[in-house]
């Protein structure tokens, strides 16, 4: 029997077709099929079958990855875990989750909203994204600045090891350091060191009261300044985001709003818990001094269509054409300077970017628009990782390395780092089957 | 030339003494010297030199760790880098510092200070630990049930490498998701993958205000309840202390305080920033419900005191005999469980228990008192690394396993889990050398 008829054999198999992210990035070929178990049994089958047969395996969520982490090509297995999607329990008193990989990010937060607790990483992709892929990209959101990002909300993990191995690391206590954390060392690992098949979530109170402050600025410099200010002035916002003026008009576009109206660039701040209000007036305050518009007693709703247009800003892009989607981040000091290399490098290479950041963690997603990905795109993107290192920030916020960033790994870590990670790599993975090419 | 020879040619080195910590365990026999670098590359060549000759290597800060991961024997190399001790730069726009590994924990938070900011995670050993060791610990304290502990607050490491090549992992900005997440991996690693030379740690706004409660409980399991219903109830102190009556009393005798006679246990509690009034006051209401006495407009004089004598609990404890001193963590929802189980195993053994817990966290410190280390006194110390794994807890919340918890991290961790820990630490240090016998 071949390994196909052997893994049909054990788990739920799908026909081979094309497996791609968001990225749009394609595999180099159709991979082999898609296993999609629906049990850690079948998991661990999946694995024991690929490493004996030395098939490579490319673990999947939902496929919202912006690196091209889930991509999977010729020779390759798709392990799609979308299928384990249990909220398994969740315990309002020591205020945690336990969930299998497939759950939605926000289907989790709701659950928890009935005790008076939430998840509270939200990357904009929350009602598509599974909770194993964010675990995978160490996924940030609006909500980090504050709340930190996917990794401080992992306390263990269930996981699958190459050779079919289930291993639990971390626990349920919210300190603990008996052993090397591996917990850590799996979250952000893209799917290269093992299958997460189960994770033990801390949950946060919900805040209570949430207030929201925007602001509109000239340019988007002027807003960056203003943010850099915040922090200066160790302000603590629970959400601080900027779009500059290209970003606006093409959500207005598409969304029907009338956000460019109003200025070059915008700020959206929240504050929240029981401080909410003398923390969001002295935000406000920072952020009026440059504004050319501001307000800060908008009623909730207003609120909320302002954070929904933040969110639609990625699609809205989309609809209009094909995107390079990029995601650096640099010191918060330094985001005005950032803002305005991306300009720079916009103008030189002619091409349109549009640009907007979680402004409070200096984390920046210039999109470059383009019909053809040609030698101009291409040069932007790489000028974009350049000026990121420049500045001494990292060539990747949040969305991880996959496929995209290789190289620019490698220039911003350097050759002693990548040779350890290639060392943990192969303790775990000694045959190289999980997710091979991908993050090193 | 001999291993020695060629050590003292490129490092201070000082005669061969008793290397221990304040475990109390000593080491078996005395080391080989003791080299104390004050640079980099001084550290680099030591642990080239060991490589070369096969020498295992005990890194050292202050000694000041309580798991005996500092205790150096026969045919060891003490490599004490507390000489390396100074603050390079503290950066207050970012909101960050980049230090060596000998500074002083709380002259860091001291020097931050200056610039309105602070090194969050306290622990009680804050004047006397090295940042160092902290990392290498993943040290907690009274303030991580609000600002988490070490590993939050490290951003970026220097490490040297077993075989003396230099890595920089992590990096200066809040996010950053490019390879692997060594850094974590690095912090509380207790000094078995590498030697961290430089640390960028993040700096957390000082709370402006911070107030304090304190209640007296007639046992320990209602003060524990107590405690658990501020969990429930969402609270958000900043500190939450617990102790025990016969805490309360030694600390008395040991500080001429007159803690006791409140009750039977008390609990200190903290809540800081702009919402400290409204939190502390919440709090106050829940721990009033069934306390003996309680008060929360104390001045802060008297918090500080408060705080002082939470402080000196270890100390005074040793001042009247020695000490097993533990460190065990539940589920927050389990202390009172955890309490009355310990409550249980001093009856049992005969032995003298006192307790004192960072209860926000679940993280309880039960002090076997002793004159002669008996069968009793072992016994008793099993019996408490039992309870914590029966209610879903762990064998060590901050202090580490070093030498004395290897049989029961193999019982918490259980087999694959360890076999995964010794596949990582021959990928970063193949020959093994870098404080072997320690933490697994
Ligand atoms: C509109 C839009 C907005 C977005 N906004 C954000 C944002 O705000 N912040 C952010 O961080 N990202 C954002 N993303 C990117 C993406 O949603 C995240 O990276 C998300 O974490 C991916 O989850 P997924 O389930 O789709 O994973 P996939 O895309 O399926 O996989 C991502 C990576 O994780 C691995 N993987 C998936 N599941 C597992 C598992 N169970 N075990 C091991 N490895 C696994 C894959 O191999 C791959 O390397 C956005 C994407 C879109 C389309
Ligand atoms: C009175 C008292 C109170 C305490 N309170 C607390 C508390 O509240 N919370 C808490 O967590 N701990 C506490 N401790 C324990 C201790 O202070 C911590 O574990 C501390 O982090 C150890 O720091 P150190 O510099 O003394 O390290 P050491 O004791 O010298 O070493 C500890 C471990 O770290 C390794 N190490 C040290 N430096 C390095 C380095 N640069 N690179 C790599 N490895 C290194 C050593 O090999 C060893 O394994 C307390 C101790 C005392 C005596």
């Amino acid at each position: 029997m071949g390994f196909l008829d052997e893994l049909r054999a054990v788990v739920p198999v799908l026909p081979a077709s094309a497996a791609g992210d968001r990225s749009g990035v394609a595999g180099d070929g159709l991979p082999l099929a898609i296993a999609r178990p629906d049990t850690v049994d079948g998991v661990r089958a999946v694995l024991r079958l690929a490493s004996a047969h030395g098939v490579p395996v490319v673990p999947r969520g939902a496929g919202t990855g912006l690196a091209g982490g889930a991509v999977a090509g010729r020779g390759e297995l798709v392990l799609d875990v979308s299928g384990l999607d249990r909220i398994v329990e969740i315990d309002p008193v020591d205020a945690l989750a336990v969930v299998e990989p497939g759950v939605r990010t926000a289907e989790l937060d709701r659950a928890a909203q009935a005790f008076g607790l939430r998840y509270a990483p939200d990357p904009a992709s929350a009602e598509i994204s599974t909770i194993g892929g964010n675990i995978a990209t160490n996924a940030g959101g609006m909500r980090c600045v504050k709340y930190g990002v996917t990794r401080e909300a992992v306390l263990g993990l269930d996981v699958v090891l190459a050779d079919g191995r289930l291993i639990r690391t971390g626990r349920r206590t919210l300190k603990g350091v008996a052993g090397l954390d591996l917990t850590s060392l799996f979250v952000g690992s893209e799917g290269t060191l093992g299958v997460v098949v189960g994770a033990t979530l801390r949950l946060r109170p919900l805040p209570g009261r949430t207030l929201t402050a925007a602001a509109a600025f000239d340019s988007v410099t002027a807003a960056a300044r203003a943010c850099a200010e915040l922090t200066r002035q160790r302000r603590e916002p629970s959400v601080l985001e900027l779009l500059d003026g290209a970003t606006l008009e093409v959500i207005d576009r598409a969304q029907g709003t009338d956000l460019a109206a109003r200025g070059g660039a915008l700020v959206i701040a929240q504050a929240d818990g029981p401080a909410a209000e003398e923390e969001i007036t002295a935000i406000a305050k920072v952020l009026a001094e440059e504004a050319t518009w501001s307000e800060w007693s908008g009623d909730a709703e207003s609120a909320e269509r302002l954070l929904f247009a933040r969110r639609m800003a990625l699609p809205s892009i989309e609809r209009f054409g094909r995107a390079l989607i990029e995601d650096i981040c640099v010191p918060r000091s330094r985001l005005a300077e950032a803002f305005a290399g991306v300009s720079r490098i916009a103008a030189t290479h002619g091409v349109r970017i549009y640009s907007f950041a979680h402004a409070g963690d200096g984390n920046l997603h210039p999109i470059v628009g383009y019909e053809t990905l040609d030698a101009a795109v291409r040069r932007a993107g790489d000028d974009l990782f350049a000026l990121a290192l420049d500045l001494g920030g990292t060539v990747t916020g949040e969305h991880g390395v996959g496929l995209l960033k290789r190289d620019w790994l490698a220039r911003e870590a350097g050759p002693e780092v990548l040779s350890v990670q290639a060392a943990v790599k192969a303790a775990l993975d000694p045959q190289g089957i999980l997710n091979p090419g991908k993050a090193f």
